[in-house]
């Protein structure tokens, strides 16, 4: 048996699990921003309150990356996680910005096992994400790969 | 007039940009990891290796965060764009592995002005990255929001 808490056998349809809370910092946005989207309003809090996102604004892939964090610290470090084929939809539905205090909760809203590989099967998820005001900020789907619980304590 | 090259007007339905290219270091994929993904086949060459992935592979996200600094380089920040409401489709088809030289292109698919905001339009564009041996390795679907020219013009 495997020594994670979390298998694929455990992610029953309708679970619903908190995903903890992340406090967004304006040197953050500015660091993601700098590598990876150096768009004006996600550098300098005058071209963010300047833009329609109205602030200094995380880039929606930085949500997403904050999103991946909390997801990892929540359970799927210690889960059978076998990566993902990828992302059925985001939305980015209002600006997360400097000072934001985010909450995130997931729900399984489908499994099934790979047909090819009997050990591996995929968990659908529904993903959401808060700011302090209780508005819904930010809303993923995907599928995400898990190995049984018996096919993992074999690779273990 | 706008100083920035690209505005909505210039994304006509069939337009074909090259991303460039991007080499991915096992010290970026590392250092994402650390931060948003701290998945063992994201941390280690031993780890990644024994997974599905064959090797030091990057997180899907880091993925993302990689081709959206590709598509800053290649037109973004020199465009009139007000970012994306998020992203239909992604697809993570193969692994992103240390040492990776990835290239990268675009094609605008669909385009349509705002309703509400007329100086606003939409650019569905379908995004795809490969690697050294041709493999496409990502794709992506979203729309971005541009200003029209005139509107970019008179705003500046």
């Amino acid at each position: 048996m495997t020594a994670k808490t979390w298998a694929y056998e455990d992610f029953v349809e309708g679970t619903s699990l908190d995903l903890g809370t992340k406090l967004v910092s304006a040197a953050e946005i500015i660091e993601f921003a700098r590598e990876f989207d150096a768009q004006p309003m996600h550098l300098d809090e005058e071209a963010g309150k300047a833009s329609i996102l109205g602030g200094l604004a995380a880039s929606g892939w930085h949500t997403c990356a904050m999103f991946m964090r909390m997801l990892c610290d929540a359970f799927l470090l210690d889960s059978t996680c076998q990566g993902a084929p990828g992302v059925d939809q985001v939305k980015w539905k209002k600006p997360v910005l400097a000072g934001d205090q985010l909450t995130g909760s997931l729900v399984v809203v489908a499994r099934r096992l790979s047909k090819s590989k009997p050990q591996l099967g995929f968990v659908a998820m529904r993903s959401e994400l808060f700011n302090q005001r209780g508005e819904s900020v930010f809303e993923l789907e995907n599928s995400v790969m898990f190995l049984t619980r018996e096919a993992a304590g074999s690779l273990a």
